[in-house]
């Protein structure tokens, strides 16, 4: 049996120099922040049965733990620095803690993003990673930043995730090879890192967030922070590739409120539609305009026509649902 | 039942202005460091029925969970600043929630350490802290740092907290009220943050941890990192008041190697004497002098005539035992 030092050792423990100055092994890790710029933190808890399957493949499974991480200094405008992991295990099967520590690494070495320190402990499969990345005072891009007349703006395309749930639930039949590619979306989310940074160090962008729980329930987020109204054109969502094949009502559907995105949805003044652009070209990012920020409270939904929709949509709950 | 937006509302989000730019509520927190100061990070994850029982009082529970991650900036010298809290819970219960959350603050008011972030989910109760302290570059208190013919420090006592565990266990029959005296010592483990500070900033310490799973496997810890070996003198350990009224070798068994302590274990110059003694007054913790740093590999344990003593002792593994 693989002793907890042998574990952290063995698969999270790498002979390279990194910027942190202390890293795993210590009772702290120690970080050295750049002169004059903040430390964003985001923490994220990912729980068996409730974010990811039984039996999840370890390589997405670690790729995706730090995926939701990056996803949110992405949408404050962060650049990623470190993490820390802390992991509970019912057991240490080491094909498991090879395969999560290589899906975990390809990410966190793409963004630059060093693990410093954390704990493993025996218990139900729990991966909670928090991170750090650094930005400069006054250039976040939060939540109650939104302003009347702001256009709202998605980046990437929505919806594949929640397809692939709903193919996996049976709540309708996909071709194997379509759910394969949707299931990738679920599974593999990208965060949108490049971007972030590219509309917080213009500065292009007011609000922003990442879109985790649904679209419709996370603008809400920003609507409630910032004090303002919101009209969406739900036909102008992009959907993802498989959903674009699907008939218009589920695309609707899982667009507004599919889950699992990762996208980014961000506010900018009109007169920054150029510059919004090129910031997505930057990051290779596509970047598409859904709607504006409006004086009058509340969330509008529209078709393309402008004609009032109503979808009876709610964003995911933790405590309220499944 | 309790949505997770009014769970961290009502029970974690608090109406007063914090050190953050920016707290809970946003897709990461905000961290202004100090010009010229490092941070200092360490993650603990507590598990039910592993690092505490089914059905432990929240309250001690919110205690415990942040005092083992302040036991850690401790060891490193660092000064307390922030927190995240990543909680999964079976279900939103009130009453629970309502005593972790006030056991939790007591303690993070009294070291001035803010909540500024985290995530609820759904799922076995699971509690992960991650904290963040300040510290001058090149004053933490690392356990490479140690040197040949540095005396070994304790702070406080050792072996209370095991002998409450012995009891729950029924591996030896207590007096109910030296049991409920004993359990306090597990429960509400006291954060050695003064003394950690103190001796950074003068500074007067080499190494340093925290004794979280027994001094003899802990001190192997400095001993390894810092290449070098020890004598402690196991009769020089200082015995917590109930475990000082057992038999002398249960009292030797549960000091040297009890767990759950939380005491600060540090090695300084034999010149420093005095500096530690002082350190401890002006941090109101007692220090005792228990061993040596030597340049022998390995760790020998002495009785108080200086005879060899071995008493078959292991540090705890969350792999490998239990």
């Amino acid at each position: 049996m693989l002793s907890e030092f042998d574990l952290i050792k063995h698969y999270f423990k790498r002979d390279r120099p990194g910027r942190a100055p202390l890293g795993i092994g210590d009772d702290c890790a120690l970080l050295a922040i750049t002169p004059g710029r903040q430390l964003a933190i985001s923490s994220d808890m990912l729980v068996e049965d409730r974010h990811f399957f039984a039996g999840a493949d370890p390589r997405m499974l670690g790729h995706k733990a730090l995926a939701v991480n990056l996803s949110d200094l992405a949408a404050m405008g962060a650049r990623p620095v470190a993490f820390t992991l802390a992991l509970a295990l019912p057991d240490a099967n080491p094909d498991w803690l090879a395969g999560f520590s290589q899906g975990l690494f390809a990410l966190a070495d793409a963004h630059e993003c060093e693990l410093i320190g954390g704990d493993t402990t025996k218990g139900p499969l729990n991966i909670c990673i928090t991170v750090f990345g650094e930005l400069s005072p006054g250039h976040a891009l939060r939540r109650d930043a939104a302003q009347v007349d702001d256009d709202i703006w998605i980046s990437g395309t929505l919806g594949d995730a929640r397809l692939a749930l709903a193919g996996y639930w049976n709540e309708l039949e996909l071709d194997p090879a379509l759910h394969a590619e949707a299931a990738t979306r679920m599974h593999l989310p990208t965060p949108r890192v490049a971007l972030g940074l590219a509309l917080a160090s213009l500065p292009v962008a007011h609000a922003a967030l990442d879109i985790s729980d649904g679209l419709v329930g996370d603008l809400g987020h920003i609507l409630q922070a910032s004090r303002v109204g919101a009209t969406l054109d739900v036909d102008a969502l992009p959907a993802g590739p498989v959903l674009a094949q699907q008939a218009p009502a589920l695309r609707r559907r899982f667009t507004a409120a599919g889950g699992d995105d990762y996208e980014l949805c961000f506010t900018a003044p009109r007169a920054a539609r150029e510059a919004v652009l090129a910031a997505g070209a930057q990051a290779a990012t596509p970047v598409t305009r859904v709607g504006t920020i409006d004086a009058a409270p509340g969330l509008r939904l529209v078709d393309g026509s402008g004609a009032a929709l109503e979808l009876g949509l709610a964003g995911w709950d933790h405590f309220r649902s499944g």
